[in-house]
């Protein structure tokens, strides 16, 4: 059986551009189920397609994951397959958008480039390698046919790396940026849940300081659901395992005053 | 085969949320077809949620229903299965969501509680039952698996049910709230075209008193399509058999300034 | 095998409306794969869809493509199947919705008129023939059920053709008018590539005025890649073989104030 191809862009939803790459991959690999991730990643953020990449991709099983976000698209950026240490291909532009997914699936025993591939629609657009170069090497994987014939094997400790922001404990206060609000106005911290296991206890009265938004001290309460903010603030660990504050029945982002890469500093309440 | 899951969730379209949970089904029913219904249900907005998966469900044969809005994930709210008349399953949060969707199905002959379900993956994060409780019962059952294994049978008449607005017929008047608004702008009321059958004729002109909009009242007709609006308000029956109001070529919601719950009055025009 | 079927509509990603439809097709042709094309193309805006459905359709090889913008659903326009020269179907309403991707799949070798199909859902709602009559035409056709059964032979000469502006080049001026912006700001303009081969050469200085948008003159760059703008503006051939303008790293829609139809020059930099 075909193996299904996740599929994670900035192209949105309104124009024919991953439209074109399904039907590129329906084409191709007729067998294999494409299983969209996001298609709505900000133009652009490679950060963003990197963290949702990576939380999602461990959930599919072996799979290919086809991920474009490509501001250099056409450039001299390489274009890889990653093989995984779970027998999953990893595939699209080598700027970063791929590492934190390659070390979720246990890291890369494998790498190829494959900016020239002789699979890729004849010519391929310069500004359109997703449907022209990514989806036929992604349906290519998905039947089960050789890496090595998409591309040249590289050395998997040449792929470039994405650097998050990091967060620190400072005298007992975590002190970290917002990566990104989700859907619901849940900011996500740089902070992941294994750097800060003791900061605090169970339903804790929190006071968080928004410095970079309203620079107001703010009540919270450390919780598991956003029902534990009990129509206030809450800070959890989110299902990628990271440290999150949600308002619950409302929106953390609207409160706080927050966006990406502000600061945000949490203590115990006094 | 397996059966489609069908499936809907206020998660939105740019997080990689209703992504992970499509990769789970994937994983654990790659025999089943997923059928997206929406995901951009407005957050916690129970009532559009169960309205949109009734709408849609009936459409998809023998099927498993996956439906996620959620605001109580993590609490005592239970998790549960419907099974329906049809052979159909209901899968989701108690807490009125699935409610209409059964009865459209032909009701619940059978419930299970699987809140606790030894099928969740492990740990289930307490923000993200979706994921990790919802989608894995669902991929189950999409593979004729047997429901008791999901979980306990519970008695269907303690499944929470959703309450409607309802309208009234008064002196000729149709008295109806505004259930939501579409993406064309049309306004879907509370009045189900089986409570007013004579109410209005065909192409008869009326009147429609926006209460809680502009306050003013507007010229209509009564008609069946768009286009009988002839560039103006038109009251017909919509898709699913609710009273409805559109403005031809535009916007009924801008053109009466009415939103989600807002009452309207409709009559004969004088 | 089941021929894909590729979809495309005006109806928004939040209501259940695409869901319907798919859902018909997963009960009526369970072996076809769908191939999401785009559900957010301008409400009625009949051309954006006809661009996006002919850019997108090459790519899926034979296939069913289900299209539908339709702002006199319900009226006496005709509900159509064009075969095209390649062996695939292209189901919608017979609007010019459907004339440039026909176009692209090898021309119309037959047409076929549905609007009183048998094959449709009974009743069919008035202002949802997607669900009740144009899905279950596309499953029909998806399951490599004769034509003829979906409906009568008509002309293909008297399928509504759409018609886009033309593009002028005067002087080695190239004025043209904005089809539409993309997700990304790009504006795509009604110049295609082979209209205007020898317009200007690689790497040369050009001049764009926003005759429609600020009025003003602004550099730009003839590239291939929206990297080669240097973080400016980069006039390219975009990946449907049509002359568009883009801003490196912005939004070329915003720099020069234009929207859809607005007119622009491009000419040698003096």
């Amino acid at each position: 059986m075909a193996l299904p191809v996740t599929f994670l862009t900035d192209y949105g939803d309104a124009d024919e551009f991953a439209g074109a790459c399904r039907a590129v991959l329906a084409q191709l690999a007729p067998e294999s189920r494409v299983v969209d991730i996001s298609h709505a990643i900000p133009p652009g953020d490679v950060r963003r397609g990197a963290l949702a990449l990576a939380a999602a991709a461990p959930y599919a099983g072996r799979a290919v994951h086809l991920a474009v976000v490509d501001p250099g698209v056409g450039t001299d950026r390489r274009a890889v397959v990653i093989e995984t240490a779970d027998g999953s291909y990893v595939v699209g532009p080598d700027n970063g958008l791929l590492s934190l997914a390659a070390d979720e699936l246990g890291g890369a025993v494998a790498a190829f480039d494959v900016s020239g591939t002789a699979l890729a629609l004849d010519p391929p657009a310069p500004t359109f390698h997703g449907r022209d170069v990514f989806a036929p090497v992604a349906a290519h994987l998905a039947c089960e046919r050789p890496a090595e014939v998409a591309g040249q094997p590289i050395d998997p400790a040449s792929l470039e790396k994405l650097h998050l922001p990091e967060a620190r404990v400072e005298d007992g206060v975590v002190v970290a940026s917002v990566l990104y609000a989700d859907n619901f106005g849940n900011l996500v911290l740089s902070a992941r849940q294994d750097e800060t296991p003791s900061a605090f206890t169970p339903a804790q009265r929190l006071s968080i300081v928004a410095t970079d938004g309203d620079g107001g001290s703010h009540s919270a309460v450390r919780g598991r659901t956003f029902a534990d903010g009990g129509g206030g603030l809450v800070v959890y660990d989110d299902s990628a395992k990271r440290l999150a504050i949600a308002l619950d029945g409302g929106s953390a982002t609207e409160r706080l005053a927050l966006d990406r890469d502000d600061e945000v500093r949490i203590s115990v309440a006094p």
